[in-house]
């Protein structure tokens, strides 16, 4: 058995950075920016007010001084002329700051009859213009690789930066295998249960910005499974689920072995999840996850979230670790890391009362997963300890 | 001016709660759940196998027995006869148990040869047994509201539960207002930049679960705005961007108001963001946002944000908000609430040198609003305060 570590590092080596495609600025949110982003321009491109006021020079400015309107200027329309000594141009946030002007008296300090401006409160020093690229100027980047946020958008919106060149997204092939699996809306036999895994770990890997393709529940026989295996054609990872423990594996590994899987491992030092295996299948990499519910969740969120980020080419892709204090203590661990479901709450982090790999529910109220190194010792309450928020 | 607080309190009084529609369960992560999803099986459905070995019965065990194997029970294909004194079941895991079995003995305690099994080192006290129920019972529920998680996903899966009752999405106009502003790719003129708020908007409302319509540029006419308006007939929240500072935002004002607006507040004690207005139009929500970015962005979080899941029906529908030890000293607040681009690292947060609401570069490198009230004294380093992560 190997590490978690080594089974990641095993797994970044199964894959090859994806390729990059270019998506129009308005589907971009979310998507991890593949090339730096280089402004074409300065923002704002020219020296610009951040207040609605009058434009002057600052050498004029004390209070009582008075000042003839000679215009305005608007965003979008600024003033065409020259502000000469003793002229004010009446201007609005954004506006271009007139040529001969480098000071906006605010609104507020000011007294206007006709065309006439006198300032009746003292200005402070601050001359309310933004100097052209102050925001940015030209040159200046966006850095890849980024995952897109909504600010980023905005600033790629305001770079001129219609279409963005990220990364491809992953797809990805879900293949739950089992003769005791039917699909949601099914009526299961009195031996069945409800394919769940499939569901959850489309979801989660979505969230990371896969495209899932979920393909039929292959059965306990070689011919399903190698049906749905040649359905996953074309994909860039394929995860099967399930079958994953001593007694049935056999099949995965006996039907992909046919196919031509090279393997790379099986089996981690962790629970849940000891069964992972993976390797090399045509030209997509292969995981198999374990069947328990919460085991191929959590290896969803320890080893597919961070080889997608990887394959997305995030450069460090591996779950954030956070501390916490526990709130009750946890019994000395055993030789496998173990991610145990916990709650994190202002006060600190607990461990749910029951580990066990069958339990959504556990799973479905918890937020975070304490990690647990091989042979951690037991731990008391106020002991701070490692966790992976969900 | 009204206060943060008040300003939100007068905005969820302006909207109702989304109609329920149903979703398939594959399309059902990060939607809002809108009813209680109720179990209508236990799970697992029987008592089930947590490990592969073999089933016998629990007064039996101990280390040196012999059994006589009489059948395999695999998951999905139970064993239909019953156990008997001397007797074991070959067992997988998630199979159902056989009758008159209460124990498995796992694999790796045993030793098989042809059909006589012999348990080779001492079982644990541990019956490898999930009883019937144990993950959750006919009747279990998950409770609404709740935004579905991919666990949650699994878990209503796993309930049986193929189409979700989920909140409709509210559907938000977004329209930017302003001579000023060309679209991304088209070639401002030398007064004008590129909107990019609608575009920073619409990633940050879908975040959230809303659908977005991004609507033309309104130009700085009434017959502009108007027709603008008439296109976002049907949403839900319509969101005006810019025209919101003394100036301009009259035709906001005039050209609403001709169209019947009900104002329910104008500004609001905070920056950026102060000239905030809000209203009913139509059967609509309306928002006026300040046309600076930053000012635009954040008013998003600190408003629209909180609506949007408000209206979505979150019981708790306001932004998180953490605490964390300053790096650096923070100036006296004015009499203003402010919302500080920060960044918050492992050893705390620190605001951005330049607070300027247009700096999207700022904004975009932040990854979090520090909360300082109306009135806050100077901070030092090691002071904690309160901010909203982004």
């Amino acid at each position: 058995m190997i590490s978690v570590d080594e089974a990641r590092a095993h797994l970044f080596d199964l894959v090859s950075p994806q390729d990059v495609e270019t998506v129009a600025l308005a589907q971009a949110a979310g998507r991890m920016l593949a090339r730096d982003a280089v402004a074409m321009r300065d923002q704002p491109p020219f020296a610009a007010s951040s207040m609605d006021g009058y434009a002057v020079k600052s050498a004029e400015v004390e209070q009582h001084a008075i000042f003839k309107i000679i215009g305005e200027a608007a965003a979008g329309n600024g003033f065409s002329g020259t502000v000469k000594p003793g002229q004010a141009v009446r201007i609005f946030t954004g506006a271009p700051m007139p040529d001969g002007a480098d000071f906006v008296v605010i609104q507020e300090d000011t007294d206007r009859r006709d065309d006439l401006l006198t300032i009746t409160e003292a200005p402070g020093a601050k001359s309310n213009v933004r100097p052209a690229g102050v925001d940015f100027g030209i040159g200046d980047r966006l850095t890849a690789p980024r995952r897109l946020s909504p600010s980023d958008v905005a600033l790629l919106a305001a770079m001129n930066i219609p279409d963005v060149p990220v990364s491809r997204q992953p797809v990805v092939a879900l293949i739950s295998n089992g003769d005791e699996l039917v699909m949601p809306g099914d009526t299961p036999g009195p031996d069945q249960i409800i394919a769940s895994n499939t569901f959850g770990l489309k979801a989660l890997f979505e969230d990371v910005g896969a495209q899932v393709r979920m393909l039929p529940i292959a059965r306990d026989t070689t011919s399903s499974l190698t049906t749905a295996l040649e359905l996953a054609s074309g994909t860039d990872l394929i995860i099967t689920i399930g079958g994953a423990s001593v007694g049935d594996h056999d099949l995965v590994e006996e039907v992909t072995g046919a196919l031509g899987m090279e393997r790379a491992f099986y089996k981690v030092r962790m629970r849940p999840g000891k069964p992972l295996m993976a390797g090399r299948l045509g030209k997509a990499a292969m995981i198999g996850l374990p069947g328990n519910p919460v085991s191929a969740m959590v290896c969803g969120h320890i080893f597919v979230v961070p080889l997608l980020r990887h394959m997305l080419g995030l450069a460090n892709p591996l779950p954030e670790i956070c501390t916490a204090p526990l709130t009750a203590p946890l019994p000395e661990n055993g030789p496998r890391a173990h991610y145990m479901r916990a709650t994190r709450t202002g006060d600190g982090i607990a461990a749910a009362g029951n580990q066990d790999s069958s339990l959504l529910r556990v799973l479905a109220s918890s937020n975070a997963l304490i990690v647990r190194p091989p042979g951690d010792p037991a731990r008391d309450t106020g002991d701070t300890v490692d966790y992976i928020p969900l």
